[in-house]
């Protein structure tokens, strides 16, 4: 049904319709009084939602953008950089680091699992001479759903001595991610996500031990320059021409976070994906990430059961249903599918996700007790 | 009055009601069948405002993301790169080329004018052994309201021999540009200009001489990458997650203009513009380009009468009259003012315009004849 569609992709995520509006108004001037008070608001919003007191620098580009904002500012030809992959996001850090000169060493797990802190732990115990720079993480896997600890891995990181430059692209907003509390030394995260705005911004906040590094980088990227972009954000304003529109509709959004809270937040994102969890086994259907621990709250991927394809569950849900849902990607592509719980979501879209799944998979011969995933889901909701 | 804001600043330029509609939409999946349908026809239609049948590389970044990734697929360490600067963005692209590690060399004009053929002609003659690998330049000057003759300089750079990469940000969809009648190498442009969207969006094409340097690029940034990127426009996709909803409004804005045609907007642009320079020269204000062959069609810099003030003169225009004109940049701040006719810009907003500055002018004790820039505008509207 025409303007029906309902996403359930782990980004673009739903957008509410007041933010949609104020970026439906037409642009201001970016050097502008007023444009400068809705960045005043928007900078001070984002330490919050970082929990952090460093300055969140704010790029017009997407989430890969500021993944190369984070190492081009840091990286010099030769440096040692080790890269925990679990997934596509996680390995796409490591072939930036790569091709900006870094001499790269993986650690990687099959995908559907979390970096195991006391894997991390004996790698770095084992690099007596402090040879390496950075690690690269990410905290929620979105080409599996799986969440890293990094809560843990920081803490060993900091030990050794090494820069933590934590992908939140996924999780910034939705999962619990503290980033001065755990001593992450950079994070980094997307506008399409928790932050309830369409793509187009990607955020960056570093600490002051990372800032130090940076002042030694010979070469970096000139439209992601830290130096240049943070001197703007103490000005109140961007070193280049920002997205005005996309800011405008952040400010609303921020709003509307700081009036739930991010407590609340995490909590509603972890009540949501737990009790979908749930309901998906209760009709049958197994999950992707066994390890309940590890599972992400913002991204659940599920195998189809045996005889019904990934590509006929995506076909159904989106053309009888109005509800997209990812397919998994690379060598996932039709292994699983994927579906988001992120940023502007409630319990009754729950409710919808899991119905209309039940739904699909009648309609498409699954072999299960109809009702059983929405009833379950209800409970675990009210548990 | 609140909603009543007009901007003739040189970008953000005033977007089309249709096209904000677009964008107000509940963004789409980036990897729908019905977005890679929008990339289809935004990938094809920019070719044609681009003058050109190389692939039209599209960023989410602002302009200066491209300017950054025209250079960054180019340059090695220690490269000789010569910058034709007449202005603070011209200034920009060498500012880029330095941090990239090239030999920067600056031919550089006072502010106003526009670099003379012959000089650049001389230079690269002097150049026997070839050095030069990259001409910066800029068509049209922002900061000024300068327009280069690209046409000839290019072709000056192209008997040379090293590559022409043209800074297009003020003046693709809007003066005349044909990227491969003139053998432009790389051309770069924004959304915010005579693509008629709000920022975000930025643009890119390249030659097949430019595309051949590009493969010996040891350290292309990896956002920027122009050869991941024309891979995803080959497959109607972007590499990166991109800013859906401007690419949205952007579909439409580019219907608008093939519907007028790029000849007819050229001659809109020119129209307006030279109407307008000669209102101002009847109200007793002098352009800040005195000669009218390098006068820009998308942006007018104007110096104050004596006795007047710039911040006075933008201030009532913006007050009383809603009307956005743009202060001057770094040096020239508060001795010239610009107005941008860029873009979304009808006969209807030079009336406007002239009228509300004299009225602007009247208030603040000016002597002139009252209504003669009208009816000079008028006039030259119908010539």
């Amino acid at each position: 049904m025409r303007d029906k569609s309902f996403l359930m992709i782990p980004g673009p995520t739903p957008v509410p319709e007041s933010v949609l509006l104020e970026i439906a108004r037409h642009p201001m001037g970016h050097r502008s009084s007023e444009f400068s008070k809705i960045l005043e608001s928007v900078y001070s919003d984002l330490k919050y939602i970082f929990q952090t007191s460093n300055d969140v620098l704010v790029y017009t580009a997407s989430g890969t953008g500021a993944m190369d904002a984070a190492l081009s500012n840091l990286i010099n030809e030769g440096d040692k950089v080790l890269s925990l992959v679990i997934g596509n996001f996680s390995q796409r850090l490591a072939k930036i680091a790569k091709g900006l000169g870094a001499d790269v060493e993986i650690i990687e797990v099959e995908p559907g699992n979390a970096i195991d802190p006391a894997v991390l732990k004996a790698r770095l115990d084992k690099d007596v001479n402090k040879e390496i720079k950075i690690v690269t993480l990410i905290q929620n896997e979105t080409s599996t759903g799986v969440t890293n600890d990094v809560k843990t891995l920081v803490s060993i990181i900091k030990g050794h001595g090494a820069l933590s430059v934590v992908d939140g692209v996924t999780s910034v907003g939705a999962i619990e991610c503290k980033m001065d509390e755990w001593g992450i030394d950079v994070l980094i995260t997307g506008s399409q996500k928790g932050l309830m705005i369409p793509p187009g911004l990607s955020f960056l906040a570093a600490s002051e031990k990372a800032w130090k590094v940076h002042e030694q980088c010979k070469r970096p990227d000139f439209y992601f320059n830290w130096t240049t972009n943070r001197k703007s954000v103490r000005d109140n304003s961007t070193a280049f021409t920002p997205a005005v529109s996309l800011f405008c509709g952040l400010k609303v959004a921020l709003e509307m976070m700081k009036e739930e809270g991010l407590e609340n937040i995490v909590a509603r994102h972890t009540k949501i994906a737990s009790a979908l969890r749930a309901a998906i086994k209760a009709i049958g259907l197994k999950l992707f990430v066994t390890d309940e621990k590890y599972a992400s709250n913002s991204i659940t991927a599920i195998l189809p059961p045996d005889g019904i394809s990934v590509p006929d569950i995506r076909k159904v849900m989106k053309n009888d249903y109005d509800i997209v849902v990812a397919n998994g990607q690379n060598a996932l592509k039709d292994k699983i599918f994927r579906m988001g719980t992120l940023g502007f979501v409630s319990e009754r879209d729950a409710i919808t996700a899991i119905g209309a799944l039940e739904a699909t998979l009648y309609k498409l011969g699954h072999k299960f007790t109809l009702g059983s995933g929405v009833a379950t889901l209800i409970e675990h909701l009210n548990k």
